[in-house]
């Protein structure tokens, strides 16, 4: 049988106010959901303090390994924001202003005070790049090689994946399934390592709960072959309630 | 002036449920705020797939250049839960049953079916290894040299976290203040800029926001010395509101 090609994306999030505690990350499940559906996976993810050295090892590691690098946050126009300045460090190239974003920052400030010295720099691009539009604010995400670099603020980050649905290659989508149980885990390890044994090609994941003072885990099926995935759930529900066990779907 | 010693941690996150997109990750920002007041910085973050190749790399490269390295997820009794033998590998020792730890799961079990072979698997830990106290379920946390091996269900990790609290030498923890304004952050990059280089040891992070149709911004103050961030948010406020802008305490 000849192996599928599996494609996979990195994500580097830039990010002090992160690594601080200050504010909750919302772009990794964003981007790993998205990458889900163009039939890429999210194979790691790496956050980083705002400072250069630390985004150029990251971002020339992770694109070196996957068919696309992600970037989230550092590209407003204050003091703080140096993301495209590592990237073209990271990449030996020069930073330029790019036409295309100047229009698009003129436009956006000709009713709002005007493009000032400032807000220019949000035009700044690593030579050769290009843009991703931006439908929620002004300043366009860059596309350079297989890297994809984004705002942080989550939805314009949504606005930018949206802008980029359907553009990247990818294979098939990789399927999961959910179903529930009110069990222990450890009550269940066997049976869940036989039948991810005996569906060769899925994963099962095992994920406890705790609610009302009752123990139950989720058990999440992946794979991209979709009729795998509903048997593999199909085996695993007669398997749960052979042992007198209520299983129901789709998790809680 | 004696340069202060900063203290360092460093985070790997397992989770295929992470990377999937399902689980939206809590521990991050948990294990950030916590670190603060133990006067330790989180100085970056992994996420890796549940494999052992990607646990080992990730830390062995992160416990070489931080003082602490935390991981969460992977310590259940499932087929998918490698942590353990992952950093075993890593730090190149074999895995044993703790005998505090199976004393822990034997009364933990003594009202819920008791421990079988399964449950007592969470009981191994790499050679040498000491425990975490686990106040909220069962299995306890491990600690071996300056790794600490934690639950992935946020309200385990919190709990061990807790059992840690006051046990790890830090330096002065790192103080912030915000504060925020009705103004767009590009109109005052400048100021921003002036206010950093003038405070040494300051850091300023800039966060816009869009609420009500309006443009605001939170600017983030941080140090480990306290006055000067005191002194740093005076001198800001007076600056944005020597500009006619209208400035809030404490963001919003």
């Amino acid at each position: 049988m000849e192996q599928e090609r599996i494609w996979t994306a990195a994500l580097v999030v830039i990010g002090d106010e992160i690594l601080s505690g200050r504010t909750q990350d919302k772009n990794i499940a964003q981007l790993a959901s998205w990458l889900n559906v163009q039939g890429i996976r999210l194979a790691e993810v790496r956050v980083v303090p705002d400072r250069t050295g630390a985004i150029v090892e990251a971002v020339n590691t992770l694109r070196a390994r996957n068919d696309y690098l992600f970037t989230t946050g550092g590209i407003g126009p204050t003091h703080d924001d140096i993301t495209v300045d590592a990237i073209a460090e990271a990449l030996g190239v020069g930073v330029v202003h790019h036409p295309e974003a100047m229009a698009v920052l003129e436009r956006y400030y000709a009713t709002r005070g005007g493009l000032t010295e400032t807000r220019a720099r949000m035009a700044r691009v690593p030579e050769g790049a290009g843009l991703i539009p931006n439908r929620v604010s002004g300043a366009p995400g860059i596309h350079i090689g297989n890297i994809y670099i984004m705002a942080g603020v989550p939805h314009i980050t949504a606005g930018m994946l949206d802008a980029l649905t359907g553009t990247l290659e990818g294979g098939r989508p990789v399927v999961s399934g959910t179903i529930g149980c009110w069990v222990a885990e450890s009550e269940v390890a066997d049976l869940l390592r036989d039948a991810e044994k005996t569906h060769e090609g899925v994963s099962i994941g095992s994920y406890p709960f705790f609610r009302d003072g009752r123990t139950g885990a989720n058990f999440v099926v992946r794979s991209a072959d979709e009729a795998l995935v509903a048997q593999c759930l199909a085996d695993l529900t007669q398997a749960l309630e052979a042992g007198g066990r209520e299983v129901f779907a789709g998790g809680i």
